[in-house]
């Protein structure tokens, strides 16, 4: 690895024990995650499924080679920054799930496109397929060019971004209404629900899921009234792709935390189907500081995001969390008569959420052979950290 | 500045007009920080205290010099990582105001010594004493070296590192017991209430304060008992640094937000007799969806810290923020009548905290001339970012 950010001074090093990472430390235990992707990728074969995971977790281009190697058609980025950054790191095929419109942004689509990069993008206006075509066509001059996948994004129920899924036929003809020479075709629905993927109970998912099936059958009806074909529609998360699977409605999957898992996610009553996945990211910590009643680690949500909430003590159900801000968090006894960690222990947290704790990291250190006596395989960069571009 | 990381790819070059500024981007009014900062150090001369501003905010050696050049002793950092890339950056006097335990750690802050850069650290264990010692003593083998300034931290009430007040003389003796050749002298107490800074009410904070002072009365009772000098007591926040100044007991104040100020401290009601800081730390954005009811921004919790809350909407009283996820913003209408931002609009958000805001970002943009109309000065490299070790 060229230049690290100075971030990883003496982190570790290719062969060194586990003991000897520096703390804290985000930590990847590559047996874990290899079954993760060998779980999904097998969950999308048994299925008929195209898997395009969403490289928002990871950001890291070697994550992202190997989910291709195992059958993934390319991945999800949701910024075009991202999308640059794994695209450098020898990435190829990438969809930016999320609505683009700055001039300058879509200039940098066309400059991946005009690079051989197979791209293609989520717009829910036609402000942004106007601006997308006159990025394409002011890139590529007169020459041909592999066509941009342009996918509708429908609002399923999140009331975040994507059209009413009856003005789907309208935008979609708009893009179709350009032709091949605009340099873009329709390829489909883009159709997520986030909030869907961390309602607790299954049924809770499958009711949430249930009416996004719904939206995307009314989106469907509307394509067909103006006579546009719907190549694929492309959607779920971790937290539901079992049920968007079994309801024959989306014919690729996006999940993403499915290789790492988290906190949250770990917190989710299992979806009838799926695969259940393992903790294969951690953050290693050391005791810094002892209380009688308390012991203080070296991690805070400088080192994990604690937006879905806080991380668990991995192993220790006797030991609770509290935040203790930045760079502290404070460990204390769940119940009486548990013996506290010593002054420079080490403890691994299972982070509340795995994506915006990568983004906090230049590198992760992938381990092989388990926490408590492996050794340490390979530094897994992450190419695309900070990218929100 | 050499070698960008990819995330900083096109966000904006000096003499850009504000406008040019891609999205989403770390914007610092430089006026403003300006203004802040000489506010601030007049406050400290005003009071006859010695300022030493926490780096832990912006990690950006432009701005410690800034610092140091209107009149601080050095900075603070929580991390001996970030005094390594400080240092690296030119800054020569950092005082780690935290605890460190691991011997690796122990050795690159011996490094930093031998390199000549003044290093100062704070200890609430005898093995974190006996430790340093050791990694003093291996670096600089017989030569005689500048000493190490040592603060005993103590808990005034936020329950986290720190001994109790009247273990501090035990402590205190120990590091002298070991003499100028252990590298190391004792000089004086580390108090800080981090949790004080964010009480609402000017009452409730002088009411921390208060028992914090007492604390730090308690201590210095403890070291006039084994007859140990107490040459400094360093602490203090932005949040009540008018409170510690009033009370006789800090020597030293080691603010670090009111370069920036956030959504979070601006709650706060004043603290009497301190100067009013602006906010001079913004998240540029922009509209990238449109729905009847709602707006979606590009900028989610990778672009803004949220463990304090939620940034606001500067300027647009009648706009409300709700967190979209990783990516994404919504805005909403804080009442009828309200006209929503168009598709590609332009907003700027104060971020709820600003210093886990700082450290998702690699540079942040300065402008000048204000955010309507300013133009680009100079990018500020977060030297430190990441560097939680």
């Amino acid at each position: 690895m060229n230049a690290p950010p100075p971030s990883f001074l003496h982190a570790a090093r290719s062969g060194d024990p586990i003991a000897a990472i520096d703390t804290p430390a985000l930590v990847v235990d590559l047996d874990a995650m290899e079954r993760n992707l060998a779980s999904m990728a097998a969950f999308a074969t048994r299925h008929g499924l195209r898997l395009r995971p969403h490289a928002k977790t990871h950001k890291c281009a070697a994550i992202a080679q190997r989910q291709i190697a195992l059958g993934a058609v390319g991945v999800c980025v949701q910024k075009v920054s991202e999308a640059a950054a794994l695209a450098d790191a020898g990435v190829s095929d990438l969809y930016v799930s999320n609505e683009v419109i700055d001039p300058v942004k879509l200039a940098r689509v066309a400059e991946l496109v005009r690079r051989g990069r197979r791209i293609s993008i989520a717009v829910d206006s036609a402000m942004g397929v106007d601006r997308l075509a006159a990025a394409l066509q002011a890139a590529r001059g007169g020459a041909s060019a592999t066509l941009v996948d342009v996918f509708v994004e429908i609002d399923v129920g999140q009331g975040r971004c994507g059209v009413r899924p009856g003005a789907a036929g309208d935008l979609a003809r708009h893009v179709g209404s350009l032709g091949d020479a605009s340099g873009m075709r329709f390829a489909g629905l883009q159709a997520y629900h986030g909030h869907a993927q961390h309602l607790r109970s299954a049924r809770e998912r499958e009711g949430a899921i249930g009416d996004a099936a719904a939206a995307v059958r009314s989106a469907l009806a509307a394509l067909d009234e103006v006579d546009v074909p719907c190549p694929l529609v492309t959607g779920a998360g971790t937290g539901s792709f079992a049920i968007e699977a079994a309801s024959g409605v989306w014919g690729e999957l996006q999940c993403g935390s499915y290789v790492f898992m988290d906190r949250d996610y770990a917190d989710n009553a299992p979806q009838p189907g799926a695969p259940r996945f393992e903790h294969a990211l951690f953050v290693k910590t050391q005791v810094v500081s002892r209380g009688d009643d308390h012991a203080v680690v070296d991690a805070g949500h400088k080192s994990h995001a604690i937006d879905s909430g806080l991380p668990v003590v991995w192993g220790r159900d006797d030991l609770g969390f509290a935040n203790g801000g930045d760079e502290h968090g404070i460990v204390r006894r769940a119940h009486d008569g548990v013996e506290l960690p010593e002054l420079g222990a080490t403890l691994w947290l299972v982070p509340g959420h795995c994506d915006p704790t990568v983004n906090l990291h230049d590198v992760m250190i992938g381990v092989r052979g388990g926490l408590a006596s492996g050794v340490v395989e390979t530094l897994l960069r992450v190419d695309a950290r900070g990218c929100v571009r």
